[in-house]
């Protein structure tokens, strides 16, 4: 249990290449754990972090990454639920398992380890377990940071899951598809034969799409302004596609012209405040539901009016999509495994780690839905 | 069932005197049933229209009222579930029974009934079925009008209750206790041993309280920039009285002082949107839920950033405490009689009929919580 030296791809600023390099990787510290992580792809946050779009998130020399899967090297003191060998998922929204959030059936943001995009140290201690060769701290991302051959969690945020479960496509419960599929089964509580309208279909909106078809929803709408994403989205699950801009009317009336009065639930995953509205309006008065699931950078506010609401539509926001992950994901990742939730349409390339700034421009040009690197 | 003359109060223009004069009170038409008004009160609701804010809502001659009790009089062809000499409210947000929203467990708003300020005229022929001793129309008012020893309803918009209730104390059944009850058990579902934060201690907010008290909330704060609703409050069931005008930081850090974390659920019964936003803040993150009671004439949007969402605070609005007033207000009205929900302290003073511009003085200046006027 020594510091070793790993490979990892560092940020070192806003948007420039990654570098490769050896780096140290300190002993997991009390309740922590190490992992060698085997797989990993990227996120459209870790994209916007890498951009350094949000100044008060820029801390470098800095490790991203946060979808993921691997295997734990060692534990550290306390750790009882993770041995060496363990496969895990590191998850970005921890779960300790003793605050009251916690405890609470009603919410998976746990006290000290729900997803924080500020925070870029330990938890316990604030400090680093990365540092470059010559012995500068390295800077954590999402409580994950998995772009590097070795990493140390929380354990709160590594879930141990069945050693059958195929580690490739496991990392995808990482992120996008316990975020997608879960907004649909957990926060929205999406029925069997009620319809759904997906906004934005990158890869966390058509895990939105493969959990309403796994449910049975009788029609998913997707609503997205690349002409691309339709074969997609039919091979996943989409009974219609909307195209804003090929559309001379408001998308929530071309949402009409399909269902009458509306949709029942509607899911926002573009992060455009427009995007929700007509997300919002494309619900069904008296019961739809809309489900926030893009991040909204602008400083612009709901733009919905008070008064509107008596209308009963809602809405709610959706983190890692309402599991509490140390308890919940195991099982989850076992219905995925029994084909369930089918995962196979989401790794789109795949690449060597050290390509990993090639992938980085896939996902940029949206070519790629996810390209699993091979660390 | 002919038309005959009765006594009502009539508006004739924004803020003028109601008239108390002899009308024409049509029979009911198909569907329709006419009622005899044994005792009302006026709602701020009746307020607003009357001071006329709303131009939309601008339609004289018309007669006021939704908060009622009374006896049918006669019944318009095809009305199976009422007979003359039921006991009845009269609600505004009625209940067909058939729509698709009727037959939705998930909403009480009617396709053709629910509430409807703008609306002044019967739904079924978009006719009045008052008129002036001329021959003048004179317009509806929330499918309701009670400010009339007769009026006539939809059959929708008539709940026939328990002819052993007291009428006076039901005909709070008709807005108030409904909406403020309904709002905890209905809408919030509060859980016995929670907290809660009620913004603005008018009748629907001290309904709140009371429906909170009654389902056994442990805490139950009261916020009022009036501090004369501090003993009225605690009549009623505040555990904790905050009055903003007297503190020097915003309400929610106050309520933090009380509820370390904040309360479980908030109510905002002020129309106003600063104070909807200290009510959102006053919820614990995770999980708290503020409902919105109040009318928000104001045309700014909701103050609340959509990534506020993200820290599991939810705010849904509730409509006639969602009850579905035909199949779930009789029973709700037992429940009331058998003192579950305590009436009393709700009717602060009593007058006859032809005093009803002195009850409208006696709201306005915040004297009355109720005012019940005798037909
Ligand atoms: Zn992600
Ligand atoms: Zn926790
Ligand atoms: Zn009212
Ligand atoms: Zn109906």
């Amino acid at each position: 249990m020594h510091a070793h030296s790993y490979e990892a791809a560092v940020a070192y600023g806003p948007g420039e290449s990654l570098v490769i390099e050896e780096i140290v990787v300190d002993p997991p510290q009390k309740m922590e754990v190490r992992i060698k992580i085997l797989f990993t792809s990227i996120c459209h946050t870790d994209l916007s972090a890498w951009q350094g779009r949000n100044e008060a998130q820029q801390a470098y020399p800095r490790i991203l990454g946060h979808e993921a899967a691997g295997i734990v090297e060692s534990v550290g003191e306390g750790v009882m639920d993770l041995k060496s060998g363990d496969h895990v998922v590191p998850i970005f929204n921890g779960e300790c398992g003793h605050c009251i959030y916690c405890k609470s059936e009603n919410t998976n943001l746990c006290e000290k380890f729900r997803v924080n995009p500020l925070r870029s140290v330990m938890v316990n201690d604030g400090k680093c377990r990365f540092s470059t060769k010559d012995g500068k701290p390295i800077f954590h991302f999402l409580n994950t940071s998995t772009f590097s051959e070795y990493t140390v969690l929380d354990s709160a945020c590594a879930v141990k899951i069945d050693p059958k479960a195929p580690l490739n496509k496991m990392a995808l419960l990482s992120c996008c598809i316990s975020t997608g599929v879960g907004a649909v089964w957990n926060t929205a509580k999406v029925k069997p034969g009620s319809s759904v309208a997906v906004f934005g279909l990158g890869a966390v909106g058509l895990a939105v799409v493969e959990g309403a078809r796994a449910i049975g929803a009788s029609k998913i709408i997707g609503v997205d302004v690349n002409p691309d994403k339709l074969a997609k989205g039919q091979t996943i699950g989409i009974t219609d596609f909307i195209n804003p801009k090929l559309i001379d009317k408001p998308v929530h009336e071309k949402v009409n012209d399909i269902i009458e009065g509306g949709v029942d639930y509607s899911f926002e995953c573009a992060g455009n405040l427009d995007v929700l509205r007509e997300a919002f309006l494309s619900t069904h008065d008296g019961w739809g539901l809309v489900v926030v699931l893009g991040v909204h950078p602008s400083p612009r506010l709901l733009p919905l009016h008070p008064m509107e609401l008596f209308d009963g539509r809602k809405i709610v926001a959706s983190t890692f999509g309402d599991f509490k992950g140390k308890s919940q994901l195991p099982e989850f990742a076992k219905t995925c495994m029994h084909g369930v939730v089918k995962l196979d349409e989401f790794i789109t390339h795949e690449l060597p780690f050290e390509k990993i700034n090639d992938a980085f421009q896939l996902l940029i040009e949206g070519k790629s839905l996810r390209c699993l690197l091979h660390v």
